[in-house]
């Protein structure tokens, strides 16, 4: 059908997510009993109102957020997160140390090609974010499965057993998606060290960190690394403007990594993008610069539904949750069938959609078939108690 | 120092543009002798202020724009695409053969993702636009050009000969970047031919088709590809917003292929960006909606462009034009000195930027060290008459 077709792109899967909307084809939902829509890690209402107007200040009256920019991000833009990430984590970041991209996706796959190619391999916790393993599939890069046990805590000593010749990365993702963990700091130290000390990167994904329920603005860091003078040595840390600010649709994210690497990451970043679009750019820095009450307000907000949706779990007979944080619950559903058919009768007969644990884990795994993920940030707590009610009713 | 470093990274180069920016680092120019900048394809000036304002209008009471979209773009940009092609090529292309990108670099990384991976081979006439060999290079595909002579426009028999086990595609840009030709109908014809009949595709960059010196609104289509109901069995269309709105900094490009194409490339894009940004569709299609008269006019006045370059080069000595079509002329030089070193010295001595052939042609080769590109469209046409002044003044 397809002819030519790179057999790299065949052995991947299709987005998850993509998937999933198609499951409410030709399903019709009561107006009393709308859909629960607990699939994707998004906001669903738009970003504050000043920030809109700032958006749209920016489109009338600043010519260049028309026009292309440099390649790795608006000089403003990398030394603000520069300067906010210096505080936050206690180290040294130099603007020439941070890289804007579309979107936290694009980081990941930007960062990655720099570290590994075909025949090379990346240790990746299970379950993973299934955009993390579509990436190395389609490069080449075999992805070596860190299985987690019920703590969804990766443990540095099995990772260190996994490390062979072509191994060049270790990926971690804290806050977690999809499982919900907050990684502890001496876990992050260590799985940190024994990257520098095999000559592999340890790649930090904090797409989640504003939500992290251990930290608060003047409070401690999720993490030491970047107090280490030369923590551009090993370390690659990478976050996204979407979930903070509500920019979801507006595509921006950030590298932070050492200037060489992002002297790589530049190549990969001027073929597939030339430059993160202007507007995003102008947005996150507004948002940056003057929407950390608001995000306090946010976090708060989402911190109550954590604590709504695990007293649910708590009264929901046979569901075990086994991380909740950040945008995440993640948790082992009780019935005798696998998670991928249970979705989608959930969307049927219970109104909810939600994500099978198949999604995040190697095909035919035991694990993934008993799991799902649901990604409460979405909804109110009204509709976390709906949620459980639904869920408490439904007998497949 | 970057250590892991992934050798197909580093195999390739940094981006020519931002190399050509630094060679202005340090460089004082006069006041009444400013630069000439003709080293990127980009218009200097915002869009139209209709436009600007549909933005800002979007931003304000537009939710959806802020908020994630389909991977495959916004449905009613891809629908209008589809709409306005089907009648300016005479053809039938459905809603579902187009893709929105973020930009028509991502584009063309995305299908080639689908198309060659490690080991497999491109054929691409050279010179060549940088950001293609880029991608293939950091891909692991062999870049197999094929050499042109100074029509710069390339000969199918030729490729046909270059074509081995390997081969998965023919690259074409037309009108061409970094050449200016504009393809004739049945040359586009005599490859696609060719690539049909080898188990190719065709890929077909038709960025600047806006700007063609042939073809205009109710006009011959430039090429009849799209005529054959069976088109997307071969054939890959590639586009960009960017030159014909000014959208450059908002990151719009487009790809119409065959709906099993787009399903593979849908895997890349949820990958590499989740989905185009959401203001940027808008915008996109508000100029596809509004700006058909404008757009006209933007390309009467680039003709005009290009005949005044097209005399500038008639009256210069020892320079001779090779190609000049839509934003590019492209020419030999007659200084004893090779391109790269040609064009940091116009910096300096003659205040102008414009690119070496060695960016768009293989390391070593004769012809790039003879050659300049000049993105023309750039400058009106006072500045391209002190652009051919001072190159007729300048003596290495």
């Amino acid at each position: 059908m397809t002819h030519p077709l790179n057999p790299r792109m065949a052995a991947t899967f299709p987005p998850p997510v993509m998937e999933a909307r198609r499951w409410l084809e030709g399903v019709d939902f009561a107006r009393d009993r709308p859909l629960i829509n607990v699939s994707q890690a998004a906001p669903v209402a738009p970003p504050p109102e000043p920030l809109r107007q700032a958006i749209a200040e920016a489109a009338l009256s600043d010519d260049g957020a028309h026009l292309y920019g440099p390649v790795l991000g608006l000089g403003e833009l990398r030394a603000e997160l520069a300067r906010h990430w210096s505080g936050a984590y206690g180290g040294q970041i130099a603007m020439d140390q941070v890289a804007i991209t579309s979107g936290c996706n694009q980081a990941f796959c930007a960062v990655m090609a720099t570290l590994a190619g075909e025949g090379d391999e990346v240790i990746v916790p299970t379950p993973w974010y299934f955009n993390h393993k579509m990436w190395l599939d389609m490069a080449g890069v075999r992805t070596v499965p860190l299985m987690l046990d019920d703590s969804l805590i990766p443990d540095p000593d099995q990772a260190a057993a996994l490390i062979g010749t072509r191994t060049r990365a270790i990926v971690l993702v804290s806050p977690n998606n999809p499982g919900g963990a907050e990684y502890p700091p001496q876990v992050i130290r260590a799985f940190h060290d024994l990257a520098r000390d095999r000559g592999l990167a340890l790649v930090l994904d904090e797409t989640y960190r504003d939500f992290d329920s251990r930290t608060q603005a003047g409070g401690p860091p999720p993490h030491d690394l970047f107090a280490d003078p030369d923590w551009g040595r090993s370390f690659i840390h990478l976050y996204s403007f979407s979930k903070a600010y509500r920019l979801t649709g507006h595509r921006v994210g950030a590298i932070v990594a050492s200037k060489a690497r992002l002297a790589e990451v530049e190549k990969f970043l001027d073929t597939v993008a030339i430059c993160p679009n202007g507007l995003g750019q102008r947005a996150a820095l507004w948002g940056m610069r003057n929407l950390g009450d608001w995000l306090a307000g946010e976090r708060a907000e989402i911190l109550r539904r954590r604590a709504a949706v695990r007293d649910g779990f708590g009264g929901l007979e046979g569901w075990r949750l086994l991380g909740c944080g950040a945008y995440f619950a993640y948790a082992e559903h009780p019935h005798p069938i696998a998670s991928d058919a249970l979705a989608q009768r959930l969307v049927g007969e219970a109104g909810i959609l939600m994500l099978p644990g198949t999604m995040f884990q190697p095909q035919g795994a035991a694990e993934g078939a008993r799991q799902m993920r649901i990604a409460f940030a979405n909804i109110d707590r009204a509709g976390i108690a709906e949620l459980f009610a639904r869920l408490a009713a439904f007998a497949p």
